[in-house]
């Protein structure tokens, strides 16, 4: 069974635990004591040197970063419907793990990390970039039920935790109806499981 | 032929015109006027919401962000080695996309930005991050001829451009020997071509 090095706290190890979920792989969960810098100490900085979670373990294979565990997850259990090989489709998808990985790090993932957390960032900078990207999702899925195509992919998985939690950072939803109903979509999915403040 | 809306000064687009020389891919370049906005006003900011460079039109098929593109153009004109789609090795590839999205972006690229480009950002921050992601491809290329597998693939394309000329931005590559010969290894690869500041 794979093994993830989790925090139930943590939108990217909430992103991997999800899309098993979804996809029915069973994951052995492996909390890390994160506010001790459990994952900054070997044995977990060997495994991950970037000196973060969510760390993924299957087998020969270790993995870092969570979107990059998505295409893992995605291509070793899921099928051609959450990460698409043809060219143009998985480009969609890549579009918007990057967004995960950018612009929704950058905003509404920063904003709660001041705000939940106590880290030391700039608060001010970190709201106007969820403004921002939640202003591009929003115009985005005015138009489309799914952030990528016609389906649920792992763009969804991707950017969804952190933005059904920004209000944890300071920026409610409010002003973005179409993205409160793709955040409810991605609640409904068959086998779906919440992180803690989404429910 | 695809076209690249580009900028010569620019990394991120660089990224794109080295992948396509590299594979033979012809590309139609269309220059764009980056310091009068051209990228923030139609019909640029039609075909890229997020008001940024490089976009790629292909036939239908219109991309933003430039680790997608690669990932665009590695599956249709380049073969198995550039990107391969086993799960392991796809997921490898893609850990080193999402550092140049990220790491790579907030170090290197920032502190350029700032130096070259008059960015009002964090520049102690951007050189801080610089040298940790530095530190962090040194510790692998000092074990590995490449960052990702054991052959050049569209992982080293994407971490390459900002690395190469981050003494742009106050980070000369000096205490990072193994950073320096990759570079060179990239620089030695059939049909390279550089860009501004790499020669």
């Amino acid at each position: 069974m794979p093994r993830l090095y989790d925090l139930e706290l943590s939108g990217n190890c909430h992103k991997v635990r999800l899309l098993c979920a979804l996809l029915g792989v069973p994951v052995e969960i492996a909390p890390v004591d994160f506010m001790a810098g459990e994952h900054k100490r070997s044995p977990l900085i060997d495994k991950n040197p970037f000196g973060e979670i969510p760390i993924f373990e299957d087998g020969e294979v270790t993995l870092r970063d969570s979107q990059a565990i998505l295409i893992y997850v995605a291509r070793k259990w899921g099928d051609e419907s959450w990460l698409p090989t043809d060219p143009a489709s998985m480009a969609k998808v890549a579009e918007w793990l990057f967004a995960a990985e950018n612009e929704i790090a950058r905003g509404p993932n920063d904003a709660r990390l001041h705000d939940k957390f106590g880290y030391a960032l700039d608060l001010k900078l970190a709201r106007e970039k969820a403004h921002c990207i939640l202003s591009l999702m929003e115009m985005r899925l005015a138009k489309t039920q799914w952030l990528a195509l016609d389906r649920p992919t792992i763009a969804d998985i991707a950017c969804m935790p952190y933005v059904a939690i920004s209000h944890e950072g300071g920026v409610p939803l409010t002003p973005y109806p179409a993205v409160r109903a793709w955040v409810e979509r991605v609640k409904a999915l068959p086998r779906f499981i919440p992180m803690p403040g989404q429910e």
